[in-house]
């Protein structure tokens, strides 16, 4: 593989140059002002898989198009899909960034923007390492496919409308993706599951106006106050959520998987610290990393009602919004929590209100075997080019569209993370280890020629 | 009283283009950059009080400046001293007014303007009562003091303090507000009681920056979720707060009392209707005119975490807010329950938070007798001009200065509201109707009289 580090090592600049080029795009798909920058997104990636040589179409679909790109065919060779996405999330509140979200901005061995590690940065590792191939080799040793989307932020409709009839299409052996982060600082991770989510927005209707809490409070149902009584009880004073038979499908954690997760190098005390908390609470009878990863878990996303400026206003508001989640663990099915939910809000509804539930997305979560052989190429993989052996972990997050990819394409899913933890992803100064992101494309490049000797 | 009657007719017209000109001062007393338009409202006035022959100031505060006007001494003839306030509630959300807040516009029979009702057109009928008798009589039948404050919407602070060294200055028999609303139309009201409040801002701190609800939530606390849990403990499924001693110094009902609201022609359908909410829930063992009243209540009055925007962000915010507040009744001392509440929230509070609670203002209830030789001079006076007399009622909001006023002075309290209780304050589309406008300044000549010849 000599030819091929040199020629990472060569044009290393170049390629930090087009990632750059890339985050300059603001393809923020929750937001539909951002539809040119979706479009722009996809085009720059269109025209990279081109100039490499590989065939690449624009998929247009419902909302933001697909890129789908594929090698030149190798004869009995095995192929990998590579999945990614272009969108990132909201850049919001731009007045906490150091330096603008949409201008790519090299800190400290760092580079900050919004999409660095989420996925912009880590997508185009495995695009970049097979430019490599391709000039040093003059051809892959395995095929290689790209699925690369633009909803990934919003829950992927458009790709799950376009598996459906793809599966012969994208039949591949294994499925890579890097969207992720590393257990640490120089210890890299493979990450053998993924929690699901189920997303939601919850709209209390009280009064048709804002009426003086003085004159009124006390005489109608506070929408706001409901709000907060519906949000409260949705989980218990131990940390459970409250909606019936929640539990009921969730996969328990083995003993042996106990075992491996609390012998991860995990300093619980530094984690609060870099989080600036001074304690942590979650789900009785868990330990941190399994509440994290391998427990469901409720977040209250977002609230707003009333007056929010400066100094008193008193309101009684003729309205209240929540935004919050439930991440799942296999083998939660969302409608079935979302049915749940539709009971519970009923249940804690107090008269005078109109609750409306807004299903925003949902998705299962995804485990993979430890047994899987692409686990062991992947692993000599990142080895060889990170220096050691990786850790196996599962990770809190979703990719909503993994479980599907999975179900379609009845391949193995390699998750390769390439990030940090503290890449403040979706927060402002979002960032990517620009050490990371060349570590990447390295363990990327010796992954198609360990792939491709997989008996 | 022919003659007044006349003059009043005569200037209606000019009267209410003066309330207009009053009404485009955008003096807002919560927003700072509203700073001279708060001066510009006070300057108006004193000139207004000076066109009238009267002595006026302005008195300069720490917060924003009194108005403090006296008609011409009248030897051995009683004295009234007027309150109202000048300060009008932020005027937002701006798209939901039909017309500009601060460009007051007619529609059937309505002047729509931030402040039309609450309090710039009910405080200016005492004006213009007063400019009648001047004008058709040469003086007063009493002596009037004024006292115009512009702090009545954050809390009154700077005219608690100037109080506290005025009370010879400032000597009155009875103290005359309009600042509320009749009972229904054409059913005019005296108030003999008012709530007071507590007003509170609870913000929530968790991590250092927001963070990923997929790689983070469950390990930490989330300050959006603490936050409900927060709010949503201060009172039980019963409706009751549960802040320790909450109500050990509520003045309980008097059956009597009970009674006489019993009898009141309130038709709690047509009530629920008119706020366009299908019922109605609050305290239990109480009706709904004594929860609104003459009971404590508990408001949410603005929330806002996270994110807000369209679609899914999966973010465990770093911070949230909420505005809150308890109206009191009789006799619940506001800094009793900011102790309390300060203990319930060390109660409520889960690990790996940090809850700041600020007090934004607070002020007792009030009851006047219902023996005041004054009430029975105001109903007569309310009488003449609304042609039936009024029922006695009480009120759910806080006028937070009245209590102060009352044990400062020593001075039994006329609580005259004029505006009805669809006037939409303090939402958008706040209005006066102008027949009450002109009815008020009627009440307002005939009370001069009436309180004149007290005993």
């Amino acid at each position: 593989m000599t030819d091929i580090d040199q020629y990472l090592r060569l044009h290393g600049e170049r390629f930090e140059a087009e990632l750059c080029d890339l985050l300059r795009i603001a393809s923020v798909s929750a937001q539909p002002e951002c539809r040119a920058e979706i479009l722009r997104a996809a085009d720059w990636l269109d025209a990279r898989f081109r100039r490499l040589g590989f065939r690449s179409e624009i998929v247009a679909t419902e909302g933001c198009p697909l890129v789908v790109a594929e090698s030149p065919h190798v004869e009995g060779a095995p192929t990998a899909l590579v999945y990614g996405h272009y969108d990132v999330q909201p850049a919001d509140p731009l007045d906490r960034w150091t330096s603008p979200p949409f201008e790519p901005t090299r800190r400290g061995g760092n580079l900050y923007a919004r999409g660095a590690t989420d996925d912009k940065g880590q997508m185009l590792t495995h695009l970049l390492s097979a430019e490599a191939w391709v000039e040093c080799r003059g051809a892959l040793p395995l095929n290689l496919k790209y699925v690369i989307e633009g909803e990934e932020e919003v829950g992927s409709r458009s790709l799950e409308t376009y598996l459906a009839g793809q599966a012969d299409r994208l039949a591949t052996d294994c499925i890579v993706i890097s969207d992720g982060a590393q257990f640490a600082p120089g210890i890299p991770a493979i990450c053998y599951g993924l929690r699901g989510i189920a997303y939601y927005e919850l709209r209390v209707a009280g009064p048709n106006r804002d009426l003086h809490s003085g004159s009124f409070g006390g005489s109608v149902t506070n929408p706001a106050g409901a709000l907060a009584k519906v949000l409260a009880g949705m989980t218990d004073n131990q940390g459970r959520v409250t909606i019936p038979g929640f539990y009921d499908d969730v996969a328990p954690l083995s003993d042996q998987e106990r075992r491996l997760l609390a012998e991860l190098p995990f300093d619980e005390t530094e984690y609060l610290l870099q989080l600036g908390v001074t304690g942590t609470w979650g789900e009785e009878g868990y330990t941190l990393l399994e509440r994290r990863w391998a427990r469901p878990a409720y977040d209250v996303c977002g609230l707003w009602s009333g007056y929010q400026g400066e100094g008193a206003k008193t309101i009684l508001p003729a309205t209240a919004h929540a935004k919050f989640s439930f991440r799942l663990v296999p083998n939660q099915d969302p409608h079935k929590i979302t049915q749940g939910i539709k009971w519970l809000l009923t249940e804690l509804c107090p008269p005078g209100i109109e609750l409306e539930l807004v299903d925003l997305h949902g998705s299962p979560g995804l485990l993979v075997s430890l047994e899987s052989p692409y686990v062991d190429a992947a692993a000599r993989a990142i080895e060889q080019a990170f220096g050691r052996r990786p850790v196996l972990t599962r990770e809190g997050g979703s990719i909503p569209i993994v479980a599907t990819l999975h179900e379609t394409l009845r391949a193995d899913v390699l998750l390769l993370g390439w990030g940090q933890n503290d890449d403040n992803t979706p927060a402002p100064d979002e960032k990517l280890s620009l050490a990371d992101f060349h570590r990447g494309i390295r363990a990327s490049a010796r992954l198609w020629q360990e792939l491709a000797h997989v008996p």
